[in-house]
């Protein structure tokens, strides 16, 4: 069974969103209307993960042309919704050509969600053949966060169907919780042995030899493999460099800015300190008291076995590969 | 100001023992009055830290006298209420010898305090020296762990009266928040400037030059060095070395266990799952779904700087520094 982010009714003129953020306890759908409706969706994180977020922009832009909203508009909200990741400009450039043509508009956000697909599936198939034994993730990486099949728990689920891999660690990814509230959900719909840990057991398991690979998802890469993803991402890089793991990002090919060299460029998200400090509306710290929220981390590429993508898997010198497996396809003679 | 987690009234004979599951929203004092009340009190971690823990055993074992309980029922009680700290085997074994003396017992009790007091100083006043700038610690080692001044925070808050240190990261401590809820209460108390951060953050800003040592308490050492504290201590160390920061258990050497050449042998106590798969009575997974909850990890001595004690910092080699440290005084000629 996968789970399912969101439902675009075209003859209601609806997007549904599920709210990620009452998940597992509660299936709560959200209806979104217009343009502003779905940048809210996106910025509340009622809907996350790169791809679903590129999917949500690109209803939220359909549902602006049916609507008649100014696309100029309806484009610049949705652009800022979220800092980080590319997909969600990658959608919003993919649709801009077509802004004075609606029936063009529906076209292009059903071939955004149909590519998604392809895109999973291809992921899914390369990941899975490197996986084997105990596998670690982080975050949520599956059918939630993109809308069709996932990509690194995508590929972990998949090679859990192939018999090559026996157990899942979540992660619980804190201070959102992603790992406990979706990753586990997902696991236990698509009837996988898993077991979640805090954020620090993950080396505890790793020097015992719990581990025999890590697999996460990507919000953003560079050129050169560096990559941005959900904070704590880049602590376990270090902690499988450290025990000889190998550690693999997956992500589309849309994820990789082209023009981006190195990961310092990436722009890191600093969200609310009431969601560090606050849980559920509780304070779990005394009143007042500071905090930080990096949302992200920049990983450096040579912490990186492998990157996994719809091409298949890239070993290093990653940059050459890269830069190949981005360019667009030549075109027939 | 400094916090006090336990305060013994011979008159009513209670031992009042601060709630710290409740820290830092409410301040409730449980009345403790007789040694398996004790041992539920330490059981239940409304009082915890290895110093603090002893504390409460050997005033459990002054009410025990008090109240005319057979001193080896209690004194067994007492000694299985939390498996990994050595602290309690140590104050139970000074009481022993008395057992058939209650003026003695009460004496002894006092001595368990005034040794944790005067130890707390000498650990503060090494930690100090050896930190500057902006120091990362994990759990809480203050005075709600110790019942005095506290190890490894208590020489932050030295380090920071002296004017070495500018800046504390507390790392939340997942899954207890003991640097969420207690650490910073003490931090805000003592008015030293500090940031909650989650402890998958504490990778980023080592990698962004943000730290320039780490300081955490011990829950018990081998005569290597080796050592169990809080579970996400290991996962510190292995980031301080990737990045070349200092890092240094601060500890008095009544936790070292003579008895113990490596690590290996330290029993890990491994908690409830629902402390992992709760928060405050609220489900953060789907309903059934596994989980681990090993309450400490295993520190290898190789990722030490320096042991910070009571009679100075040692530096490698550790295991004879340790073995000399731990020895009896010699008798004066």
């Amino acid at each position: 069974m996968r789970a399912v982010p969101l439902r675009f009714d075209e003859k209601d003129r609806v997007l549904w969103v599920l709210d990620q953020r009452r998940l597992p306890q509660e299936e709560v759908w959200d209806a979104v209307r217009d343009a502003s409706q779905a940048a809210e969706a996106i910025r509340s994180m009622r809907v996350r993960g790169a791809p679903a977020i590129a999917m949500a922009a690109a209803y939220g832009m359909v549902l602006a042309h049916l609507g008649g909203e100014d696309p100029e508009k309806a484009d610049a909200a949705l652009r800022v919704s979220r800092p980080t990741a590319v997909n969600l400009s990658y959608a919003l450039d993919k649709i801009r050509p077509a802004w004075h043509d609606t029936g063009k508009v529906l076209v292009l956000a059903a071939e955004v969600r149909a590519e998604i697909e392809a895109t999973d599936r291809a992921i899914d198939l390369s990941g899975a053949s490197v996986l084997r034994g105990q596998v670690l993730t982080h975050c949520n990486t599956g059918a939630l966060a993109t809308g069709a099949y996932g990509t690194a728990l995508g590929a972990i689920i998949e090679a859990y169907e192939q018999g090559r891999v026996s157990h899942v660690w979540v992660d619980e990814t804190r201070p959102y919780l992603q790992g406990a509230r979706l990753t586990s959900y997902e696991l236990q719909a698509a009837s996988v042995p898993a077991t979640l840990i805090t954020d620090s057991m993950a080396a505890t398991f790793m020097a015992k030899g719990e581990v025999d690979a890590i697999m996460v998802g990507v919000d953003r890469m560079a050129l050169n493999g560096d990559f941005a993803n959900k904070i704590g991402t880049y602590s376990l890089a270090v902690l499988a460099h450290h025990h000889g793991i190998p550690f693999y990002p997956a992500l589309p090919l849309s994820s990789v800015d082209p023009h981006l060299a190195t990961g310092d460029g990436i722009p890191i998200e600093e969200r609310s300190p009431d969601e560090v400090t606050q849980f559920r509306g509780q304070s779990i710290a005394p009143v007042g008291f500071p905090a930080r929220h990096p949302a992200f981390d920049v990983t450096p590429h040579h912490l990186v076995t492998g990157i996994v993508t719809e091409k298949g898997v890239l070993y290093p010198p990653f940059e050459e590969r890269l830069r190949q497996a981005v360019a667009p396809a030549p075109e027939p003679a």
